[in-house]
């Protein structure tokens, strides 16, 4: 958060294999299984629908206007990472267009999340580069200031470590600290599991008043049915 | 607005043939329809492009985080409605997703609206159950005050009542006050008619200036044209 | 911006050519030409995805609530214009729907781009009559209070001159003033020209710091590595 | 909410006394003793700090932009009362100044609740004319098109039905309808009564774990210390 | 507006004696006077209460982050100036803070009016140097990017032109153009002079819709009135 | 950030008088001898002017519309401590007024930094209890949900350590981390020092242009003169 013009090259990355089955459990069913921790504020939104991805983060911290230090995380870049981006300032300006995404792409980058924004918006969608950010505008950025690389970052409120998991969808974004990533995903699958019975029965025209037995406690609680 | 821990379990819809006749022609035309009146706010968005539904409110008044009425208000679903959700304060939590997706939609229900967030939104997609919400989040709810339901509401600044119709498409939310269906149906029809003819002059380059006969009034409030 | 009532017929609009290249350029390329100046604020969000656009400004200043004047800029519209439309004070109401585009698409009309609200979305796409709002509302507008036409407007930020070129795409609106327009598509070509070799280097797995050599200012500047 | 170009002269007010005795308790007492509703948005906010009032709600449906019903409202003003304006879309318009605050106080308004803008704010400061609104805009408006006068209406998200109760301070605004006044009254009168004690005891050092017995429940619910 | 790395350092300014006379009058009253044209966007706001200016414009146009250019614009302030600073992007940064303000004051310029940060502001208030601003932020700025001063720039969606007259106070910021200052004034003073009358009749109890003949009009339009 | 459910008794703190030591000097001066990080988003605002604080950070986590942990955190309180809360989801709610106030400044806190809600604000200004906070609101919470006390939070954007130093006033928050505090004061103290010669320099009329000797850079920028 607070070091400035800094590289980290090595950091410790989560376990592929938990970050990819992560992934294939959605956003929302792992905000779950963390006990609802880890969500970023729910104003960073996908820039096209659909795109569902897991990775391992590397982080980045921009100055507002300065995209300079994408070019310098480009390098720390490994096959199955998403970039996290963090701005010292709120900055609407598209820190990230086509020809960045060619080259996280080329280094094995699944996706980027940026609290700012992003441009060439029609084209990330036809390279299937998702990127979560908080705006879209067509204004570039200057190359004059030095952030950092692979330092802990504030995104969209949430503390992120480069290393932890990265799980994203049309529901938002959420970190996995690495330390927590193999027993989240057991907890998330888990939760998963009772899912399929329990939409069966809702289906079918259970209540989940009487599923999960609530009738009771809303009575304790004083509701009153009027007829 | 004002009761809590209430349910509702009588109440009046607006005929069903003219809730679903209404759905027909769009929230714009409905709003026109009754005056210009009736509009909940514009951030009210669709979850997914396309939706155009209509049916008869059942309401849910919600605590901030906390879904348990959402049960509560599934048990008083009757088929052709769409439930209208407001909350005591602002909240972007995520108080549905496609469990209760799933109930609702096995009660007959046919869509959402709710001043607050919902998840699963492709899973919803999927399920062709239109939401129309404020924010979208995997943040999940818990289940610990009461809230009413089948009370008037206040959602997204307008106020609606148990029973009315609720018209919503990409345009937006429109409630139709259940005594004022047949008559605004009948306006919106009249206004329907009127829109062919008026289409087929301005395709062939009539000038709404000539259409409306507005020149002489633009004059009189002193337009001056510059050549 | 001051002068209302009054509508100018005769506006030199800039080289229709050259206001076609500009369009296939798109937002992001045309902006960065014109040194990154020109940007409409990035709130202005075209109503569906896809759309891509460039054409010759007439403008229009609106006073809120009220779209009267839509209907007299309609007539001082030409093929290949794109109408820019301002309000006087904040509005969300929906200014323009099915009727006005059809009369402006008869008129030859390529665009709308409003900071303020339209309503007819679905009809709008069907048309293939793309826009560029702040937002979208199903109410609309009376007609009671005169603006102007073909005067200079601030829209969404951006001073907008009748006759200046409108870029419009995914990644926002870019207002090109006439003077300038074929310098900037000049510009716009070189860079573009560039874009085709950067990309391949990209894609093949070369970084920006070695493309544009950037790693000695990045020293200079103070950048650490640590591993 | 729903009806147009209509005045309702006869209202029935709540109890002045109550009303008063309301007031002294401020916003945050009295909202308490409603069981937390009856709060309109926390964006409703002092013109200036300091303000303390409460009265009668008479109420008034505005259109964007236009002001002619703030002068319809002000013949049916009685002294105690509180003006409570709703807007049927968003407008930063400036409603309402010093002449008509001079003519609001004359006829015995205590304040304006508006959710919209207003003006002259430094001469109502001087006239302790204190108004609640969103936004403060020195734009003027016209008079073009009919709202209501004394129909219920929504204000910042709350239903305000014509002779509620209206307590604002510099936390915010609190409606209490009429049937509610009394028992409200009571019930905050009891809470305040509590809370000189609690204040000695915070004062004192006592924690609210100790004065509320809160350390059984948490320890049931599973929160743990470490030293 | 598109102009980029120039200052023109001979501007024509309005008549200063012309341009206090309309600080006297205030920003409502001067909006009024040009016809409801001119007004900066509400969500420009004082740093603190109480001032009322007007002055001269001079212009600079600066880049996100970076507040070089207020030093260079610092050198073309003559007494009786008030600067007005736009971004070419949205930036909460705090581009002026005591120093600033001492150097500007030291030239004469009587306030700063800028669509982004400033800090220092207890000690501006001290100084007696006010600023009407969209933000306040104690974040600094880097000087590294050119932008220019005296061009016509757009500030909080108002078009201001070097030399324009601005008039600011708790309602806001208004801008008059250079050639209507004289003419904006004499509207401003009949309106003024009118205004005296007014508030006399108002707080003896005459209504507006007496003072204004509105009865007739009203009932025209269709008012009912119901007992 | 993560870990819900616990309450860290033992923290370290920054040594008190270099926190008092920042406080004097403000948080402009603060964030910039920090090299520009550690600020708080600027939607963070003092519920009244004129504040200006410094102390050792305690951190609480809190749910949306539950301020169960305010209790909990108040036992961790030390004379010169500044509370820092944060919430898991946006919330307007207002978790603080009066009574935890007294029972906070009872307990020797010096002020309340929060990213949500508070209430009672004339109160706390007559108590000269300081409180930053993103919203105003009288609306009250439950007691039901564990958060936690003296974990890492992230507050309105910045990561806080349990212990790091809080700097507060008119221009907003600042956290310096503990290990950084003494370095931090020793670059701010020297940054002090040299202002003082400054400003007397900017008010005998130099420019920054000199004072800086910018005009060097400034040409081979490429700025130019105009007469």
């Amino acid at each position: 958060m607070h070091e400035l013009g800094v590289v980290y090259r090595t950091i410790e990355r989560a376990d592929p294999a938990t970050a990819d089955a992560l992934g294939a459990l959605g956003a929302a069913t792992v905000h779950e299984a963390m006990g609802r921790v880890g969500l970023l504020k729910p104003f960073m939104r996908p820039i096209y629908p659909g795109a569902q991805v897991s990775g391992t983060a590397v982080t980045v911290l921009l100055q507002p206007g300065d995209n300079w230090m994408m070019h310098v995380v480009a390098e720390q870049i490994r096959p199955g990472d998403i970039v996290v981006a963090a701005v010292t300032a709120e900055c609407t300006d598209g820190y990230f267009g086509d020809l960045l995404a060619t080259s996280f792409q080329a280094r094995g980058a699944r996706a980027l999340v940026i609290e700012a924004g992003v441009r060439d918006v029609k084209t990330l969608q036809a390279m299937h580069f998702p990127v979560w950010s908080k705006y879209i505008s067509a204004k570039g950025c200057i190359k004059a200031t030095l952030g950092s690389v692979n330092i802990p970052v504030v995104c969209a409120g949430m503390l992120v470590h480069p290393g932890d998991v990265i799980v994203a969808d049309d529901d938002g974004v959420v970190c996995v600290p690495r330390a927590m990533a193999a027993a989240t995903l057991e907890a998330a699958r888990k939760r998963e599991a009772n899912e399929g019975a329990k939409r069966e029965k809702f289906a079918s025209g259970v209540l989940g008043l009487d599923l999960y037995q609530m009738r009771g406690a809303l009575q304790a609680a004083g509701l009153r049915y009027i007829d």
